[in-house]
């Protein structure tokens, strides 16, 4: 057994946590976007986003392809949670209302279904004020490999 | 008539590209993730990414945001192109290969439907190589007004 | 007013019972596959079906179209329930286990979104013994006119 | 090599239609439903349908889940072409039109991505009279075995 792999937790809440810290130091878009994240739990996993200046679209509101990545990032880190290397391999969003330069946007993943190597994952994205503007369901592949990723340090 | 409005190409292919150079003045998001327009017409668009280092994730690949941005942004190009205000109410995504840092993506959107107020649209996005990365299907909705918005001005 | 719009009840339940009531007596398709009306609520209704050997497909289990065709069946009582006519404009179904001839599925319908014309409604079939089998989530679209149509009677 | 292992075709189109073929026999679903089997290929399929007075639902229109049902079909018999046993692991369905009792229901599925065990695959159904009725799009699945089945057979 190596050093990292006797440090990977075996409580599922502690598992989840030390996996979200693992996947965000390599995130890179989840950084440069400014997100948080809120909460991490097995299977589920609460993150945040201001919409900046640089996150609207010719109709001078939020791009809903950031609407969408802070949902697919709250989903990897759900899926993810278990410290197995999962993938989105489909998804789909409903935009419900606009969102505006300013708003802080939370996105709620939940786990509705996992078995085998797939998963279905519900993401709820609204703003601190309680306005719902997504929703969110994702598809998950397992791919392999652990997140930590212990087996690979000495 | 305004000055504007007398700008206001009859063509449906001047209008499609004047429709968006108007869309990309305000487009901060496209801005900001280095996009490129490669063509637009009325109904269809071709947008162009280069996968940056801070556009990855905690797997070290694309981060699946980042690809549905940009053919979110393909798709808005599209569905606006008749100089009609147009917004997303749904899209659904199929990630079929990773795509990696260095990687140029291309989005070409197609109209597959448009009647009355609502328009579905298909979006392939590959690499220049010819990898198809993924398949995005988006649900368009007219919220009124016109993009180049010849009436706003006096 | 009419004889029957007096008969329209005000209560949201009882409305909600009164649509359905009236939708069953037109939805030869829930007939003819032998569904059931298990509950009715506003924005809400579960419906049942029992699997029949002319529900099977090629690979000898229930046929997706048909888990289809319950979910999206209870999401039309669910969305119809404020005696308003609505109809989907777009459904989206994740397949998680097969059903098989015998087997008596729910599909339970629960509203997650609904402003203006447009709402969001999840569907989730189980079987009675709890084995979960796919998860639906539709878009409605209200087309004008009632369901009870007291209008149109004199 | 048994009696049936020698009878599968080697070359597509045939191996598509004797497939089809063996799918067909026990399709108990398609049949109920008065199916025609238009036109098959490897990775493609065409089916029709009329509809009829139980195909119908509470607005007197065809039923949404009959719609899906034609082109949820059209796509198992095009994903399934290369005698390898698929199934559907999710489906998406736009609604353009309404379809009637009486029309004839035609469901062309198209191959849009096969790679590994997954694949993508596009569903337009229209009438017979040119009218677009519904885009569908289906994520397949290869769950092993064949679907002529040579080797269970002495």
């Amino acid at each position: 057994m190596t050093e990292q792999q006797r440090d990977i937790p075996t409580d599922p809440s502690a598992l989840a946590a030390a996996t979200a810290a693992a996947m965000w130091a390599r995130d890179q878009t989840a950084q440069a976007l400014g997100m948080q994240v809120v909460k991490v739990d097995a299977g589920q996993a609460t993150l945040a986003m201001t919409v900046r200046s640089d996150m609207v679209n010719g109709h001078r509101i939020c791009h809903g392809g950031m609407i969408f990545t802070l949902a697919d990032t709250a989903f990897a880190y759900a899926c993810n949670s278990y410290n197995q290397n999962t993938v989105a391999s489909a998804a789909q969003i409903d935009f419900i209302a606009p969102a505006r330069e300013g708003d802080t946007l939370e996105a709620e993943a939940v786990e509705r279904s996992q078995g085998g190597r797939t998963g279905v994952y519900d993401v709820c994205v609204h703003t601190t004020d309680g306005q719902l503007i997504a929703l969110f369901r994702g598809k998950s592949a397992r791919i392999g490999g652990q997140v930590i990723d212990g087996r690979t340090e000495a």
